[in-house]
């Protein structure tokens, strides 16, 4: 674990996406899962996820979160989650973001996997981090995503 | 969460992989990494995640795993994971398999994201599971994975 | 913890419930919850508490849950909460069903605690569980609770 | 979870109650339980659920506690817990407080359960709590409970 | 993680030690400890830790332990803690008793270090384990430690 | 849990020791082990047991680690760990170096423990701390361990 004692606490968030592709029959029946409503039980999972970023990550710093959330929505094909996490701390909220847009993603995957096991994980990646020293970070292309 | 107490419980084994792309730049000093051996830590991050599966996927059953490895190995445009999962269990190791992957992505990534945070988790998908009712599924291209 | 390694396996169900008692103006609110679909929160929370119910309550035994839920629905003096646990086990699953309760209930006082932090959880207990060597047990008067 | 990010740091307090209602037959044998002495195991049942609360309820900050405690005792009717939680944090300590309580009252049905599966836990509720915008609240009637 | 899926689920079990040392006059001190009972503090953290070894212990299985106890108490040069630990399960128990005594230890520690920071935990080890395919152990010189 | 609300946050530092006693023949088989690297993993299971020493240590109080590592070499007759941790906190960072050097320790027992049951963790002490209102501590005789 990088020592970030001798860094500034200071204000700090960060995006993050993750889009799973799933074929439009299945997406279909997404909404009828039996199992409660995919969408909301995903954003759920996320941000728990982001409360436990440092204990699945060795070599993450534990980080007092001051915000997490997550937007979990069905596009054409398949679902698209965007998280995102705020702190004050002397190091970044990357990974909490990032944890809690694949754990949604993998959540999405558990609920439609008895339909079509072949469902992918297309991407998760880092949409904008802000504050530190090493500054803004702003993905180009946005979240243009591979769901495209 | 399905109720699975009338299932009988069998042998079941699951196989899932993540490929992280990474520029062949930014590979090339991912062993001079100055935190320990990326690959051996992203190994463990695997295993470990496998048996925290159920407290991570809200739907997911608890399992006693009987075996969980991952195989992380440096291609020439990033990191590929191939996690392995086993149990004797009324259901199957799916989600054990693919959250190890995505773990270790996230350990891969949050290792080389000071180098370079555009550094994406392309895939993570079932490569096969044997064992259960619906039977034995393999994917069609194996691990092509997105990293050719 | 007792040891119940003498015990056979058998199957095991248990049946709890909680209610939160909250004022009708407030109750109105609940719906117009920024954070979500607080009925839908407080299930996933039953569901992910009950899996972690033996590392919650020093002396229970870890089991391998084969089904949790929960109803969670508004009456009209307040929000009650009806969880389910099954296990195949040599001891039973009265404390999953009992902690996911709880934790359901706490979950709906943590979003409406903002409204009114009078609040009260104002009943846990169980309401049946069958399987084992002690027999079954149904409460007397059904999930009467105190919300009547 | 609400965006805290904004809001300052300030020094927390929160106390809480939770009631398990016994039979006095049954409450006579509470002392020689052969577990070990439950009144000391729920109190550290308390502790211990305080410190995790954030990831049992899904949209709960994680907070640097600073001091959590919690009385468990015997009174003629069933067992009485008072908890207490501080912490310096952008927002309060209610939920550790009542976490804690609702933790120590399911430990204390878990060691008496096999005497009488009937026991129930009558009422979890905030006493007080002190910092903070939104000012200090004090529960009307103190600890009353349920229990008188 | 060692592949047991093959291996017949048996009854085993597994008894360890730990031993810390402390000077007799703050040995003295440790009953007057304001945090409560010491010794049943250390006891109940033992449970516990047993029920999470396969969280902490990278390549262990997880295991549905039938039993788990510790013993702690005062001897003339420190504390000695007897676990023990029973599964039924196709691989053994030691490292959930290694686990339990050594967090008791850690626990012991932690409530006498503001006496003395010098005090030490001086072994930890296994005393015996029943079945497997390995068959019975027992250590030379039972819980001789390093106590004498 | 100590009340430590009114104590200034200041930077903490400590570093403690654990020896495993290995006869050299196990010893030499330890870098042949299929497991993995058993030092490396041991190192990983101990920067994330410092993580989770406020959930294992029943009145620890939870702290934001600014860092947290492991030094694991092997000597003629064991394995050495030598951990630090940091935090800028109310109190000490004591238990999070001891914990952190046991359950490496346990770490490297679990992966030698199929060649010789007998193997011993020594020992686990603190070597220094620095910080608080006690002051600084350096263990007299340094690192001299058990081990020789």
């Amino acid at each position: 674990m990088v020592d970030v004692s001798a860094k500034p606490e200071t204000h700090r968030t960060a995006r993050a996406q993750a889009f799973v592709r799933i074929r439009p029959s299945v997406l279909k029946k997404l909404a009828e899962n039996p199992k409660g409503n995919p969408l909301e039980i995903a954003r759920i999972a996320a941000i728990t996820a982001a409360k436990r970023t440092a204990s699945l990550i060795p070599l993450c710093h534990p980080l007092p979160l001051t915000h997490a959330d997550a937007d979990v929505t069905v596009e054409k094909n398949g679902v698209r989650i965007i998280t995102s996490a705020s702190t004050t701390a002397p190091t970044g909220v990357e990974m909490e973001a990032m944890t809690a847009a694949a754990v949604a993603a993998l959540t999405v995957y558990d609920m439609v996997k008895a339909l079509d096991k072949s469902i992918e994980i297309e991407s998760v990646y880092l949409l904008e981090k802000t504050g530190g020293k090493s500054g803004d970070y702003r993905r180009q292309g946005g979240s243009r995503g591979a769901g495209w």
